[in-house]
């Protein structure tokens, strides 16, 4: 990791930078499979796969009894602590839900807001190395609990702990499509197929890049993707190895993984910088891990405020609070995904198991976008009634401002029913 | 309009079809503005307001005294008018505000959430024949309840009621620019406007594709835009000439609005359509209404259950329910941004005065988003903090999820802790 210290604050923006993502050169490429997809369906859905994947695909929906054989051949461990995630998952994300509340705005005028699930949604879930089982949770879970009637989920991993996740949350239907090709189905169906109204999950540059071009076309998606990334904020009250561990845990996502620690100790700096080294060695992924910090920087600053201030123009998606008064410091977030508070919790607490989303905005996205919630699922639709003698308290002051926008027809809307009300 | 009777359930989506509105064509010139802007700041800002407003600015940003001679010039009536919509729209979204609530998830896991507003945020409002400063009263003060620290608004115009409304809602500083280089300045900043983290409001089919553009380098928008619309659902209960007038609120708006009537009631059909007649020669925007009323439709079905399908289908900005058992038929509501119950709440409440927000999603859009709220002007950050007893419990779930996905850093910043926590 790169050291610097006490940078003069006119730097931090160029110091903070991130990796610029452009998948500008892969649209023409992307937006041809997704033609393809919407005009010729499930053919060449296959073709795509035969193409990408090197799979040859039957079948593309999974059939039922493929979840049996899943949950019979997954270790009773690994089912206990994804259904005690999941239990988490729920409680927090139950919380959320919202009841209609009828505000009355002047006497006769009623107006209220109901969530309401989005109809179709669909899941995404990348294949690769590591089967993302847990992102099923964090977006298979708030789409139950907000009534969505159909929660799709393409995927061209069929790990037996994606299909026992899958069948846990409830998600209506699975098929083993990966890639632009999926999100091509969901966004315009196929014959096999549901087109959905918002698509949700990771996924490469290809797939971050048909999100972002179908979303043009009017389907919805969870949020712009970007690499993952947490920064620590630590003072010498942290523990350098465990503060280690959350960068290590970061930088094994991927080489482009972003790493910042911020700290206001000289000490820390050193500590963490030794205890980083002995982690490392003993990783698996060592190589992706050992890629990802060398883009990665640990700064020292003169106090906590300067810290705070530096985190928050950085925007992380990812926050750990390692320092005394972690409650006070924490009120002083203003850009961040998720928050973590304290020595004994770390993000993998988040990303697996706490009960939060691990959908996060990354690339600074913070300053303007939330994470994965309930919200996510929902629609908030407004409802108004107004009654005969309401409409004469409030009909005036609409038939001013109508007129003042030059719409006469709005103003004779209220007008003829004032005129017929007397 | 066009009138259909009984149509056939596989007709539907053919029927309720909108105009394709497509930017694309525009993308490379808007793209040359948004990139000249972010490169030359003001000095092109200037050149553009010349070059298509026809207005040689010498400030971009309005000045103080201004403001109050708005103040002294508008007519006290539509002042109090202003005031008593501001009031009512003050009440429903402060009503949506949100208290951060600690769930004990397991013990020694607490998880929150806690909405912040986004520091900076841009409001657009576009010149033209109308002065649209309701749309001000809408962004604004939900704006300012989120804690908003910096509201910015663009608008060529200038108009005293836009002045007015800007100062009484908390507006921090107005710029007299519009179209695709208020967009630019406000995404990018430039020596004089300053650069924002989301920008909301109308504008016309540059200024969408601006919007878009931005966007898509990590500029959040409000949502995607499209021609307005109103659907009117009504049965023999409703009264004829309320619900002329509505259609006509809606077509009156521009030659591409969109306007759909939905009855069981044949007599509703010839009424509506004789009162449509009668009100629409009296208007002063009767070419607008009348060649927006060419593409519209009127639909007789068999019953209430089917209109309400239908009506789903479709997905309404605007929803009127002029029928009987007006708050059942709502309950069955699934896809519309505002709803209006009865035969007194016409559209133009919501559109002005009644406290809901009149910036919804248009197209078909309800069947995913929502209209805007106080939810679009922050970001709600989750928290969470754990116990080393927590951790204890919470520990085993995490370490076994994250071997399971081959994430062994992940389970080791765990790991390390629980070693150290004996």
């Amino acid at each position: 990791m790169q050291t610097i210290k006490f940078p003069d604050k006119a730097t931090w923006n160029t110091l903070l930078q991130r990796p610029v993502m452009d998948t500008t050169a892969l649209e023409a490429k992307v937006e041809a499979i997704l033609r393809d997809v919407q005009e010729n369906g499930d053919q060449v859905v296959k073709k795509y796969a035969a193409e990408f994947d090197k799979v040859q695909l039957t079948d593309l929906e999974v059939k039922p009894e493929a979840f049996a054989a899943a949950e019979a051949a997954l270790e009773p461990a690994l089912k206990a602590a994804i259904r005690q995630a999941a239990r988490n998952i729920t409680t927090f994300h139950k919380a959320q839900q919202e009841k209609p509340q009828i505000i009355e705005t002047m006497p006769g005028v009623q107006c209220w807001r109901k969530p309401v699930g989005i109809e179709k949604v669909g899941l995404y879930i990348p294949g690769g190395s590591a089967p993302l089982f847990s992102t099923i949770l964090m977006l298979g879970i708030p789409a139950t609990i907000a009534g969505c009637k159909e929660i799709v989920l393409c995927t061209p991993s069929l790990h037996p702990a994606i299909l026992y996740t899958a069948q846990l949350v409830g998600i209506s239907r699975v098929f083993t499509i990966g890639g632009v090709q999926a999100i091509g189905a969901m966004a315009y169906g196929t014959e096999t197929v549901p087109r959905v109204y918002k698509i949700f999950g990771p996924g490469n540059q290809y797939v971050t890049c048909a999100k972002q071009l179908v979303n043009k076309r009017g389907v919805a998606i969870d949020m712009p993707a970007g690499p993952s990334e947490v920064a620590v904020l630590a003072d010498e009250s942290c523990v350098p190895a465990f503060v280690a561990a959350d960068l290590l845990s970061q930088a094994e996502h991927g080489p482009d993984s972003q790493v910042v620690l911020v700290t206001t100790s000289e000490k820390v700096l050193a500590d963490v910088e030794k205890a980083l080294q002995a982690q490392l060695d003993k990783l698996p992924r060592k190589s992706i891990a050992t890629a990802a910090l060398d883009n990665s920087k640990m700064i020292l600053v003169q106090d906590i405020d300067t810290a705070m201030e530096m985190l928050n123009t950085y925007a992380p998606e990812h926050l750990i609070l390692a320092c005394r008064n972690e409650l006070n410091v924490a009120d002083k977030v203003t850009n961040a995904g998720s928050v973590f508070l304290g020595n004994y919790t770390p993000e993998s607490a988040g990303d697996y198991a706490s009960g939060t989303n691990h959908t996060l905005p990354t690339n600074g996205y913070a300053t303007a976008y939330s994470g994965v919630s309930l919200d996510s699922f929902v629609k908030k639709i407004t409802f108004q009634q107004i009654t005969p003698q309401g409409l004469q308290q409030i009909g005036p002051t609409i038939e001013a401002m109508a007129a003042a926008e030059g719409l006469d027809a709005h103003k004779n809307a209220v007008t003829v029913r004032l005129q017929s009300n007397n």
